[in-house]
């Protein structure tokens, strides 16, 4: 009999531990499956902390660390996601695709120090070409015709001196998703380039940037009809949205482009320093300083729509307050 | 040494039967979490493929189906995401947000016969109170006094007359997020409501209808200016994207709306009768017959940049050839 007791003990002991062990090995099979749809998928990305919470039999604090290290994607959008509209995901790059626009809504790129140095890495802008992006549905593709004889230059969001660590990196800059009507003489070629210049110094002396980019389509005040005046109390005139639209896909001419700029600190712990611009798609004297086009983050967030940092109070960031004290820059490290 | 043989075997048996139950115990625990993520997250459900994906270990076919009966939302978007920007679910219709304009980008609804018939079940759109959506981040919010003394209405896109059925689905459509801004008299009031009763009647005669409503901003030509006529070879204005915006909030005034209208069959197995309509956001003669309205679903989705039906070939339904053959309404059933 007591041989019989240990006998069902024996039974029962190995079946829990086996139950346990087949719990806990599903549990793992699921997670790795995850992780990898999670570092893939833009979508899932997003949603992963409500996709971990499904999975909460085991310990699970270490995951963000482990799914942070794992993909390019999950380093590049560390601030969150401005947008969630057609989200892309690119080598060197993460992009919102505006398709009724037919361009960006916003580029998020992730610089660091090798990459932007124009040291001879190999990798040859004249190399890439401009390209439509296939992948988008061919009725919110922009494509060469439309640019061509527009008076408007190709201009890049992700710039292409950023991503200078791959051949591959470089020439994904050129697909269509990735540029926008541009004003040539005194904007992309000018003004707009400096402020490029600029951010790849911040880079080599910081180490570490992220940069979004995206284009703005800007209310303004209309004049007033001549019968508005006389029919109307008031005789200011109404606030309106217009741009340009070119070629067959109608694609939108901004009014103005904005950029918004993290730098990491290289003190351990040390805080992130943040600015933002907002430069009019037009000509610029070529002498003007950038520092004029400084701008406050909420006020792109407002034309475009657009959260950063996922809606995070702006003094958790060093240095928001850069328009009063300008300083506050020079003292970063 | 028999006994012994046996008792190890009924432990290996006992050990790996268990194993396979703890799996399938953690599976199906993993599966019911994850079909309520879907059923709640308009993310997750957009991915539930992949996500099931990650759950191949067991069979996986009735899936679909059990997640469809489950949850409205599922069943509202039975015929896929126009777009993926800001989805929101509310208790009888869905929506995406453009958080540029302060207007829906689409609102989804499924109507049912019953829902919109007007025979007394109690609810009443006199109870009902515009109101904003306290969810919408403030930066992106539309309030009532961004249409005050603006002179458009407070059109609704999912009509309050569609959800009869409760009090709540009906307060709901009031909304901000699935208001616009509407010319009153001539539109709002008039055929735009012409198009919404014949919605409705729709909905009475066939059992099933789903409709898509939105805003669009259309582009059209300008007049070139004088010194533009002169200095250019051709004389053609530029196409332009142009549209007011009113109040603090900066909420866009569409130039148009377009309402997507899928019909289900009362066949079994029949499948689905489409419409498409593009109405002017302008004083429209009130006698005017909403067919004149009938417009190519291609551009709606051109214009909007929104993806109806996932994008499938058109022919998959019934009647989309309308314009040249009228009589296929008449013969649907």
């Amino acid at each position: 009999m007591p041989f019989i007791g240990v006998g069902l003990t024996l039974l029962l002991l190995t079946g829990g531990s086996f139950f346990v062990l087949g719990t806990y090995y599903q549990h793992n099979d699921f997670l790795h499956k995850l992780q990898q749809l999670i570092q893939e998928d833009p979508y899932a990305f997003y949603i992963r902390t409500k996709l971990y919470a499904t999975l909460q039999l085991f310990n699970m604090n270490c995951l963000e660390q482990s799914v942070g290290a794992g993909s390019r994607m999950s380093e590049i959008m560390k601030y969150g996601f401005p947008g969630l509209d057609d989200v892309r995901v690119y080598s060197d790059f993460v992009l919102s695709y505006d398709r009724r626009n037919r361009v960006a809504h916003w580029v998020y790129e992730h610089l660091r120090a090798p990459c932007v140095k124009s040291n001879g890495s190999g990798v040859n802008r004249n190399e890439a070409v401009y390209q439509p992006d296939m992948s988008v549905p061919s009725n919110f593709r922009s494509v060469l015709t439309d640019y061509k004889n527009s008076g408007f230059d190709r201009g890049h969001l992700a710039a292409a001196g950023n991503h200078k660590c791959h051949q591959t990196h470089c020439n994904e800059t050129f697909f269509l998703t990735n540029i926008a009507p541009q004003v040539g003489k005194g904007f992309n070629r000018d003004v707009w380039n400096n402020l490029e210049i600029y951010v790849r110094e911040l880079t080599e002396r910081y180490g570490s940037v992220y940069v979004c980019t995206g284009p703005l389509y800007k209310p303004k005040r209309q004049m007033p009809a001549v019968t508005e005046v006389e029919n109307s109390s008031t005789t200011k005139g109404k606030w309106c949205v217009e741009y340009e639209v070119i070629g067959e896909n109608t694609v939108a001419v901004p009014t103005h482009f904005f950029k918004v700029i993290t730098v990491e600190s290289k003190l351990p712990g040390g805080q992130p320093y943040m600015e933002a611009y907002i430069m009019p798609n037009a000509p610029i004297s070529t002498n003007t300083n950038i520092r004029n086009f400084l701008a406050d983050i909420r006020e792109i967030e407002h034309i475009a729509g657009l959260q950063f940092f996922n809606g995070l109070r702006r003094s958790f960031f060093f240095g928001t307050n850069y328009t009063t004290t300008p300083e506050i820059y020079n003292n970063f490290q």
